[in-house]
């Protein structure tokens, strides 16, 4: 219905790119305003159907590419905008708001601009594995073509103006999706938040902002977008953060290796195990053998598993997913068993 | 070197007995004394020489059957003592103390006989699931022969006379070993705990006495001797307390089966899995999970798993028994990865 295949996943969890034992996905993202236009949290309801009509005129155009899909996200069926909130396209702000609002998202799920959200536009490119530059620069590219459409809120001194000051300036974010197993096993993971907190990054759990990182799986971004052009930006980030935790992972992952070998393999064959046996599984449960048997299959102590088809389970896992590969509605006790079930399916 | 193949199991737990879904085995032991003798916590050292040596002479003549080993219980290394006491032919009592003692034990583990124990002889016959009336004229059969030979301390009012006076009377106590995984599964164990405790009946985890119900094996035993005959008891115990466990975890497995089967498929499942691909159990988990394996092979829901293999295993995962099969000595921490080993190659 959105023009989605949601039994699959796109580009950015294929798990190819760089790094991509540690990295699973790098995003930038932009925020800007219209010029004229009041903020989205301040403006009427007019004021964003004009946005989401100036929107659906430029974006679509200018973006010239193939594949843009336009999603009318207030008119989308609850389960269908949870689909999307699953696959980090739109956020759940965007998802459950109530003002006229949409998302443009790209067939294969590299790029999506959600239009009134917190910013009239949230452009973000996402890249399977380390791909900052790569991600920037494409980022960049559909930020000066609707540029070029649409005046942009700018302050000579401030530079790009938004809703939050925290965005205020260039109005980036760069965010890596982390798997980090080994950190986790060995305990390491607080060194990583007091070093994160020490160079300013946010970092939390990617299931959410409640669930303290389900599948071992973090993310980590930027917090400040002021005071520095976003060349520096992305060189502290892609040079200095993104390398620094690649290699405590994979320092922990050795230790693991050399030094605890069997818990290592006690942990991921079980989760093999589980996995291939379990006939009830709830999605934290999932997600945390998931992790183990991605970490098993990374370091080549299980062999005979393919590695995307791990990462596919990650996202298709999640409850609205299972409802729409099943094509029904399930309470939570069948979204257990039906887990379970499609897990089985993908392992066996 | 006692002359018992370690790496197979005895007679009774071969799980080919009637009702051997819930009776894993029954036991009949008499506790007997040597009239004219001190009991063996008043006696002197010469005093319990010369009951061992009464023992050797009578005991393995009398008995007139093949495959009788007699063993020197002070003399041995306590690797192996530990393994007579995992297998149930002597207790822990007879294996740590330091008194002249010794045992008789068939090698097909179905007859052991401790001297000097609480008393100077406890007589036990053990058979594989619900067979307390042929257990029960063996051990009655023996009783007399030896008792032919050797005058025992008996009191025309009150019966045999017992160091403890908890078996003063027939002597005699009667012992089934249930497995039941149901009634633990739906909590319903404590209503069979309440009956037990009504019924004067003692019940108890199987694996030592500090261990509850490790592996939801429970021994269950009379704890009156005295003031019936021995036919009564038998007859109170294999036609009354017996047939109603039985039937509480039969009804409580179709409880399972009929109204939570996802559940009870997800324990049995989950169990094969994790024991055919943990790379360390500790004993407490391999206990539980054999468990469920056990319930979801009797009730059909796993087949290609021999039953016989199951309850081999929850004799052959123990301490001693691991190193006796290793033929070495391990520490904690080897035996955890030496379990997880020995039972993937049983199920494998």
């Amino acid at each position: 219905m959105i023009g989605l295949d949601f039994s699959s996943t796109g580009e950015w969890l294929r798990g190819t790119g760089p790094d991509s034992d540690v990295v699973i996905s790098t995003r930038v993202r932009l925020a800007r305003n219209i010029a004229g236009f009041n903020f989205a949290n301040r403006a009427e309801r007019s004021e964003h159907q004009q946005v989401v009509a100036l929107a659906r005129e430029h974006v679509m155009s200018c973006c010239e590419r193939q594949g843009l899909l336009w999603v009318d996200v207030a008119s989308l069926q609850p389960l269908d905008a949870t689909l999307l909130v699953e696959r980090h396209l739109i956020s759940k702000h965007l998802a459950k708001g109530d003002r006229p609002r949409a998302a443009v998202v790209h067939s294969d799920e590299s790029l999506s601009i959600m239009i009134n959200e917190e910013d009239h536009f949230r452009m973000q490119v996402i890249r399977s594995g380390r791909q900052t530059v790569d991600a920037f620069t494409e980022v960049n590219r559909i930020d000066d073509l609707l540029g070029a459409k649409l005046p942009f809120a700018f302050h000579k001194r401030f530079g790009y103006l938004t809703a939050c000051p925290t965005n205020v300036g260039t109005g980036i974010r760069f965010s890596i999706m982390l798997h980090l197993p080994a950190l986790m096993m060995t305990k390491e993971i607080e060194r990583v938040r007091r070093a994160a907190h020490d160079m300013q990054l946010a970092i939390r759990g990617f299931y959410g902002e409640g669930s303290d990182a389900l599948g071992d799986i973090f993310q980590i971004s930027n917090q400040t977008t002021l005071g520095k052009t976003e060349a520096q930006l992305l060189k502290e980030f892609d040079e200095g953060v993104m390398p620094k935790v690649v290699e405590y992972e994979r320092r922990a992952r050795q230790v693991l290796v050399e030094r605890r070998a069997s818990l290592l393999d006690d942990r991921c064959h079980r989760a093999l195990g589980i996995l291939q046996n379990a006939r009830l599984l709830k999605l934290d449960e999932a997600l945390r053998l998931l992790s183990h048997l991605r970490l098993g299959v990374q370091l080549g102590r299980i062999t005979g598993v393919d590695p995307q088809t791990i990462d596919r389970l990650l996202v298709l896992v999640q409850p609205a997913h299972l409802q729409k590969t099943l094509g029904e509605s399930l309470h939570q006790a069948e979204r257990t068993e039906a887990r379970a079930t499609l897990i089985r399916q993908h392992l066996s």
